[in-house]
């Protein structure tokens, strides 16, 4: 098997038909009850989602654990959901001190109270390596309909909520051991601590036909909602929303911005698909779903070129 | 700090009051919500809970992912919860074969039908080692109150389902290599697919005052629940379900069963404080509730011994 997208679809084959009580199951970015009910995990694992290294050098224990946590509450915003709460399963060696626990429970204390999603339980295990692993629970609106992947159309206008590549510029900051510096302190802290778009999604809800966040990366994600939407994106790169700050950090870094927008991760902003004639407030338009299947992205020159749908996917080697 | 429950105490500080939506919080077997909804969340982690080792000797992958979900599944029985459905967050290493990722799902879906619990979502990531989190929702049945850990009182009967220590006898199997014995291959399926007690529990619901769940011995569960309930606890070692084919075959592996039943985990049976003259069919009385805190054994002989608490903490050195 080749990618994520296949290992998923096998065990949805695995783990067989939820039943009626389930409205949404595997799939999407987390699943649904008939009562309108959402439920999601996602796990932070030291080496892969987060270095030690990192530690002293412009992040914090404190930062892990809140990251840990509002990255688990966008699934509930990519849905439309409001939080409710969460559950923290934290694995740690046993050599660590438990400092470094409640560090990260601070953490992730500080993004509960800053959503509204208190911490009700969890886990404590020993392990060779730090985890964090959060369970979170929201809920639709009264009446409301979840927000999928899949309802996309050919002619929907893609949209997406605040600025693309800012966490990326965080996590070039920090590998490059400048995480420290105050020129890079404010794209640190996106990567640290994003803002699942909660209020953007509100607003999305009845209006948007297909959304996901954008955990894996801008191409990446936009992919995976094409894949389940049945069509094709042509993005126009020169409408990204990338401003000049976020230019001058990359230039200063080495790396480029609209690459970073396009590949890296963890920003935790909504891509929308709109009808063409909608709009949402906080977001802004980057391109147009298509009946063809491919992924395009037209450069500032207007030269129409294949877009690399690869982000930050755990399981590519 | 000390031990588990001195961390666990510093996390529910740290993590505050979840607010009244919330009947129960941090500190039981799991969450529970005003409207009866039950949640909780379990790890099982390689050379924690579970050991490449054993794999062709005795045990399979699918065993693994069979038990971490019955493991999680057992939490809501502890509390008289009917399960729902599951998410499933898996971790491997970049080098694992995707056949065990399957093999573990195909285990945990097995579980899940078992059990009417669907995994209706999950996780996938990249890590140094395996692990699998399991969070499972459930409910309690319409006007049913939970069974928590504190509700013993001095004078209660203490009784418990099953047998005790026939899964820490599979575990004795599995490390001394002899899994795949024909003498050990029951105690050892006792230990790779325990049954969470849900007709027990349902029984318990509206007669139990207190229950808690045997995942980390019976000495240390019941030391838990005597520690929330604020008694401590007599139990009658020569009442303990244990019968003669667990005494032959920890006689064979040079082991005690009593201490097995004390101090061995994973059996996944409840533990329950009663009223003194109420019984439950399927449980065993094995002691009393005290007005005293300590917690003591009384022997076959009549002697009455201190009865240690430990069992298997995962946060003891």
């Amino acid at each position: 098997m080749g990618d994520e997208l296949a290992r998923i679809a096998a065990l949805r084959a695995i783990y067989g038909d939820p039943g009626e009580g389930i409205a949404l199951g595997i799939g999407d970015d987390a699943a649904v009850t008939r009562e309108g009910a959402v439920w999601s995990v996602d796990a932070a694992i030291e080496g892969v989602h987060f270095r030690r290294a990192w530690i002293g050098r412009g992040a914090r224990w404190e930062d892990v654990g809140y990251r840990a946590a509002v990255a688990a509450l966008s699934d509930l915003a990519a849905m439309g959901a409001r939080p409710r709460a969460m559950l923290s399963a934290i694995a740690l060696p046993a050599s660590e001190d438990d400092e470094v626990l409640l560090a990260i429970a601070r953490g992730t204390a500080e993004a509960a109270r800053a959503h509204g999603a208190p911490v009700i339980g969890g886990n404590l295990a020993r392990a060779g390596e730090i985890s964090i692993t959060t369970t979170v629970i929201g809920a639709l609106p009264e009446g409301a309909s979840p927000l999928t992947r899949a309802g996309g159309r050919a002619g929907d206008a893609i949209w997406v909520s605040g600025a693309c590549g800012a966490a990326a510029l965080g996590i070039a900051a920090l590998e490059a051991g400048r995480g420290g510096e105050e020129s890079a302190a404010w794209a640190v802290r996106r990567f640290l601590a994003p803002s699942p778009r909660f209020e953007v999604a509100a607003r999305a809800l009845g209006i948007a036909r297909a959304a996901i966040d954008v955990s894996d990366g801008l191409a990446h994600d936009l992919a995976q909602l094409c894949e389940a939407s049945g069509v094709g994106a042509e993005l126009d790169l020169a409408a990204l929303p990338i401003d000049d700050a976020m230019r001058a950090l990359a230039a200063s870094l080495g790396v480029d911005a609209v690459e970073l927008a396009l590949g890296g991760g963890d920003d935790y902003e909504l891509v929308l698909a709109l009808p063409a004639d909608a709009s949402i407030e906080g977001a802004t338009r980057v391109g147009t779903l298509t009946a063809s299947r491919a992924l395009r992205a037209r450069d500032p020159s207007g030269a129409l070129r294949a877009l690399d749908p690869r982000g930050f996917d755990h399981f590519r080697p």
